[in-house]
């Protein structure tokens, strides 16, 4: 984060430094802009927006748009998230203005991301929960905010629970409580924009159950009573470079193209950035973590492309990049392109699973044929080329050096007593940022010391912050989004001596671990097939933990992507070569600690000898030692115990010649054969 | 079988035996019961029927009625089901006549069971093909036969493939050849009595991009043009004692009368024999190998059943047992109940999964208001009570020393090289014959000697009989029905030396079969989750098999019963105590030897000291040796050769006291531990 070190001197004054830079000077639309920019997180590189109105800007004309960023951001800062009853009691008039009955308040934005902008946080600025997912059902005499397993406890901090009742979603999901407490008669509103079908399916029947309706609105009732809601965020929006996306964009959208052709569709929605920025080559900013740049987009059967995106944050050069087969309008001509397919009674293909409700009425008001399908992007995005393959492979040599030196820093340090939470999470980050290519933390570190490991989302604050103690475990998940790859791993370490229990737990957990690293299994296998080998050991001795064991991962894109994974829910893609997914079994002990081991890995073809099918197999992509001080050797068969040998030899190879003397000493020691 | 070993003597002797047994002699009402029960499968108890007519008939009389039937048999002889091409001409002049472009011809009767009576047949007489699966579609100008794995050779061997093109249902599914093939603005028939509304889904939508159309047809072409086609079967239906059920059926209809009524339910339309028999606590044989009694019912939310079933096939003191909560009606009777409910607006649950569509338009055309829901039965039938648990334990000690001495009696015999598969199903079936309570077998046996081992769904003939030879493998799949259980059992033996190769393979598939047999699981876990625990060590060699792990299984039900199962396919219903469902790996070298270890287990709590979550685990309830010559102990892990040997001594401590002292001194061998 930079500080602006100056005052804002004035427009006039800015107007001549930009003149003088040879840039237009016309304030009003630079601040018009500026309350895009503020209204996207900081992230790392906080002044990049300025290459989008003075690229090339001189120093002293740089430090004075810095400075107007700081004018305009405090002006239009968001207020504080402690809501009072007020603002319930603004929505529930807006709502008897309306003739509704009651409200959904999703945690989601028109993308169905995990990460939002400020101004979808209204879930927030309702209620206070500040998880990342969450619905509150708004009546009028009564409301409540349905969180899952991770966020009870945090709900119930931050939210005023006299106003909204806090559930657990699968002990109390909203449709049952929506089923006894909605009016009967009574309409409950939702915003299309926020919903997809899929999500509303159950909720719909309930309302019926109710004697009650559930009713789309226009326009957000709450972005009605939200007075100084942020605007959509402008975040500059960047080329990908073809050395890391490995396939220009219209080598994409052709063979896209082609096969929607083949299956007699016009054209295709797009409403999920990662789909949007994977087919053009294009990154933004415009959420926390995450380089999307939100849009909307149709891809038609010819391969051109109708993106739906504010041009005033495209980068330099953007567009020629895009070409000539992609045209570019503003987010509101989203609907009216919709309309048009409908004149034409185009077949439209819309993703059931993430687009919104409401292009599904609209086209369907429109005169088109809808086709639900997935979201078209979704395999091939998945199914990582050569290119970006050998790209996160360097990313996680590049993260695997950060995490050792981290690690070896942690060793020296804690000895000292003097290592806490936060001062390890902000030291990693450091390592982090030295490395090439590096763009930002890939989500908010979790730094776990004793007790507060066991805490599966945890994020440490000054409240929570808890230094390193002998006898305990720490427990840090963390990643980095790279221009060549998104890495995400979680180490365990033993602070001091730990305790026969803890290297129980911590080997069962590395069984798990193993057991995936070692699987072959035939293609056309999902990753539910595969969860149960990851708990055996653990179900063995009456443990579990609950939640998934592997996430899919995205080239310089979401942390968390799909659509396959490893979980114990039904999931009906088959693993396939070069799809990234996580392997990471733990074990939460509550109030004593938490064991996590998390290494990427990617699929590969692995014929054999001898073989009768063709098999797959996991080529581990994360490289850092995992700690053998807890390891107790015989819980672990002679595979096991070789699988652990020979990923360390592999460790301490990759990575000696990258880090200083004193790294490569601990690290030699870290990774001795057990 | 009981062949009469009398020829009939005319209408006016029987009447005048009849007489004197003290029945009424009406003829024409025998001669139409008669013509039920040769449409039903003769079964292990043939004469069962006369008790419909004439109970305690003396046995002159029931030789002259077993004559009779023997004449109405001969005379009402189904066809033989080698069709040639007029049956598809004239069901084709039969579609052209109604304005039909094509017609659906499944392997599916009213009931959606595994079995069928010979009524419907239809797929088989039209085509040829006699398997348990399968699907012609019949258009104008050509028709298709769409079969899965196991069938597409045998279909090749049965169907005219110049009339019906062969396809694999996987690879070339019905929709996609229907949207290829039907003719635009092509009507394409189906009949509503046999298809689900889940299984028409898919066909619609391919009828519909073809720019046709999918239709209901009112009156079944096919058997307007099937003249001797057999009319329903007409069983014998029984009382079966609380002994065998645990529960009452006033009992059982009352708990799930409740539930609906909570759920604001006004009825459940059961169309599944096997929830109607468990619900009612009755059995039939109106199907091969399962103790079906075909009919419909309405359970209403007062715990009533309207019962839609052929009041000539009750035994004497059926209605007794029904009581007087239990209405009975013809099947013609059902339209119009739903029409009554209809009449009421009444919500009525029906299952989407299994009853016909016929029913949901027929609700929805009344104006009932159909609830898409799970057949209320489904769950409670599955969770076996410990009445039906203390029954079936009972059976498979019965069943295992069965087994046992078959394979004592194997042993002994297939030394001096006489044995064949269809001598040793014979005498297998003789074995279980002598078993208390054996009502049936199960299913037809599958006796595989060498490569016939190999072929999954196997039925040996005399066209394919083999010798069990040295140096081979021989896989014996069997099971039978007796009043306290159904049991389903698969071993495989070494014929003489067993390669390295074989052993290797059995002791992987072995490794497989223990990996569950010792697994523990968190309640919540579905068979879904487990499947891979009994392929990783075939994963590991490249090998794997084409068939799920496990099946629920029926108390004197159905062998194959759901909800729940082992398999990679997803499973939304949790394993749960009391659950039956079977675990069977297995191995198959086409054209060389199959292996196969199969035993029923049932899900039971597992609480240990140190468990930190409700632990469930599976009880063995199959007793019989596995055969340890085909076992590579240098594969095994210790625990793996623990549980071997503890089964096995289990196995000698049961069955011992049980069988003859040869059998026994072959057992104590067989159990040896390893």
């Amino acid at each position: 984060m930079t500080i602006a070190t100056e005052t804002y001197k004035g427009d006039e004054a800015l107007a001549g430094l930009l003149k003088k830079s040879g840039h237009p000077a016309d304030l009003s639309q630079i601040r018009g802009l500026l309350a895009g920019v503020v209204a996207a997180p900081e992230g790392e590189h906080p002044d990049d927006w300025i290459g989008l109105v003075a690229p090339g800007a001189d120093a002293a004309c740089r430090r004075q748009l810095q400075a107007l960023r700081q004018e305009v951001s405090r002006s239009q800062k968001a207020p504080g998230l402690q809501p009072g009853p007020g603002r319930l009691v603004a929505l529930r008039k807006e709502l008897a203005r309306r003739g509704l009955a009651g409200f959904l308040v999703p945690r989601a934005d028109e993308h169905q991301g995990e990460y939002v902008p400020p101004r979808a946080e209204r879930l927030a600025w309702l209620t206070g929960f500040t998880g990342s997912a969450g619905l509150a059902v708004v009546l009028a005499e009564r409301a409540a905010i349905f969180v899952d397993g991770r966020y009870t406890l945090q709900a119930r901090e931050q939210v005023d629970t006299t106003l909204f009742e806090p559930q657990h979603v699968t002990d109390q999901p909203p449709d049952a409580w929506i089923a006894r407490h909605l009016p009967k008669g009574g309409r409950l509103g939702y915003d299309p924009w926020l919903h997809t079908p899929e999500g509303l399916k159950r909720i719909a029947q309930a309302a019926a159950k109710a004697g009650g309706e559930l009713v789309p609105v226009e326009g957000n009732p709450l972005d009605a009573v939200w007075t100084d809601q942020p605007p959509p965020p402008l975040a500059p929006v960047i080329a990908l470079d073809r050395k890391f996306t490995g396939r220009g964009s219209e080598e994409k959208r052709e063979s896209i193209a082609k096969a929607l052709a083949g299956d007699g569709i016009d054209a295709a929605v797009l409403t999920t950035p990662d789909s949007i920025c994977w087919l053009l080559n294009i990154r933004g900013a415009d959420v926390p973590r995450t380089p999307f740049a939100l849009g909307f987009a149709l891809l038609h059967r010819d391969g051109a492309v109708e993106l739906f995106m504010d041009r005033r944050k495209f980068t330099p050069g953007l567009e020629a990049h895009l070409g000539n087969q992609v045209s570019v309008e503003l987010p509101e001509g989203f609907g009216p392109a919709l309309d048009r397919l409908g004149a034409k009674a185009a077949r439209v293909l819309v993703d059931p699973q993430s687009a919104p409700a409401w292009a599904f009425d609209k086209l369907a008001k429109a005169g088109a044929k809808p086709v639900e399908r997935d979201d078209p992007c979704l395999l091939p995005k998945a199914r990582k080329n050569e290119v970006e393959l050998a790209g996160t492979r360097a990313a996680h040599r590049r993260d695997g050096a950060a995490v050792t030196k981290f690690l070896a820093w942690v060793a020296q340090a804690y000895s000292s007593g003097t290592v806490d939470e936060l001062q390890a999470a902000a030291r990693l980050a450091e390592f982090r940022r030295q490395g090439e290519y590096f763009r930002d933390l890939s989500f908010d570190t979790i730094s776990g010391a004793g007790p507060n490991g066991a805490i599966v989302h945890y994020r440490s604050s000054e409240k929570t912050n808890r230094p390193l103690r002998q006898g305990e475990l720490y427990l840090v998940d963390s990643g980095a989004q790279y221009f060549d790859g998104t890495t995400d791993i979680t180490r365990t370490l033993a602070v001091g001596t730990p305790s026969a229990e803890m290297k129980d737990r911590f080997t069962r957990v590395l069984k798990g671990h193993i057991a995936l690293a070692l699987a072959r299994f035939p293609r056309g296998t999902t990753g539910s097939a595969l969860d149960s080998l990851a708990r055996y050991a653990l179900w063995q001795a009456g443990l579990d933990y609950d939640h998934g064991t592997g996430h899919g991962v995205g080239s310089f894109l979401s942390v968390h992507e799909g659509p396959q994974r490893i979980s114990k829910l039904p999931n009906r893609y088959p693993l396939e070569p070069g799809m990234i997914v996580s392997n990471e079994p733990g074990y939460y002990k509550t109030s004593a600690y938490g064991i996590r081991i998390e290494n990427l890995v990617t699929v590969i073809e692995d014929a054999r000898d001898g073989d009768e099918r063709p098999m797959l197999a996991f080529e581990t992509l994360t490289i850092a030692p995992i700690d053998v001080n807890l390891v107790d050797k015989g819980l672990l068969t002679a595979a096991e115990i070789a699988w652990l040998n020979a990923y360390h030899a592999r460790v301490r190879e990759t990575l000696s010649p990258q880090v200083d003397a004193g790294t490569a000493t601990w690290l030699a020691e870290a990774t001795r054969a057990v």
